[in-house]
């Protein structure tokens, strides 16, 4: 079961003019910054009730995040829903046969993640997260 | 001060079949359907936590969202705030000279709404709704 939004990815061409804006002038508080390697960008955390808006600045144009900013100057990229076991959900989804991007969990920023493929959900990247126990 | 996402704004062709998907498939629960005519929406919310998936399916392929549609097949759209004070929201971006749809909040399904523009906001659509009292 889903419990809530745990973020929506906005991709960005530039972080430090997007924190700007999404801290300045929408008022929004920043809860984490990190560089990701391996996911290929700098991303920033900012709180909204339950749920954060993560920003993507992508390190390279040939990622995926890379090219949704060539193709699209950036935007709403993806939302995320947190669940209690990502495993599961992950399971019930290739059970109804929904295409995944991620045949498994992995680690990622928001915790145990996986993505279901945006072809088996009309154009909307979906994230599944399972937060680390803190 | 922004409370919380109210919802997160989806594009789809179809209405029904997207549906099956967001209910049948990904589990969430409907709210609430309205046609409202003067926005040109046939239109779903589903809730997840404190917010909500608002599926939209435009009318005609001649307003805002139709036009969408055409040019992306459907998918994210807009991401929409909770605030205690729409009127004060507007008033605080356009101070900050964040340009804007609506000049005035106006009524729309998850309260009285307004829109920031979204060249103001790099390509992000944002959506502010002070919820009606119930």
């Amino acid at each position: 079961m889903l419990k809530k939004i745990h973020h929506v990815g906005v991709v960005v061409p530039d972080l430090e003019r997007a924190l700007a804006l999404w801290q300045g002038v929408l008022g929004m508080h920043l809860t984490k910054r990190a560089t990701i390697l391996d996911q290929g960008v700098k991303a920033a955390l900012l709180k909204v009730g339950e749920s954060e808006i993560e920003l993507l600045e992508p390190l390279s144009p040939d990622n995926g995040v890379g090219k949704f900013l060539a193709r699209r100057g950036g935007g709403l990229h993806h939302v995320c829903f947190a669940t209690e076991d990502v495993e599961r959900e992950l399971a019930g989804a290739r059970a109804k046969g929904i295409q995944l991007i991620d045949q498994k969990p992995r680690p990622g920023l928001a915790g145990m993640i996986c993505f279901l493929h945006p072809k088996a959900t009309r154009g909307v990247l979906v994230e599944y997260a399972q937060p680390f126990e803190d």
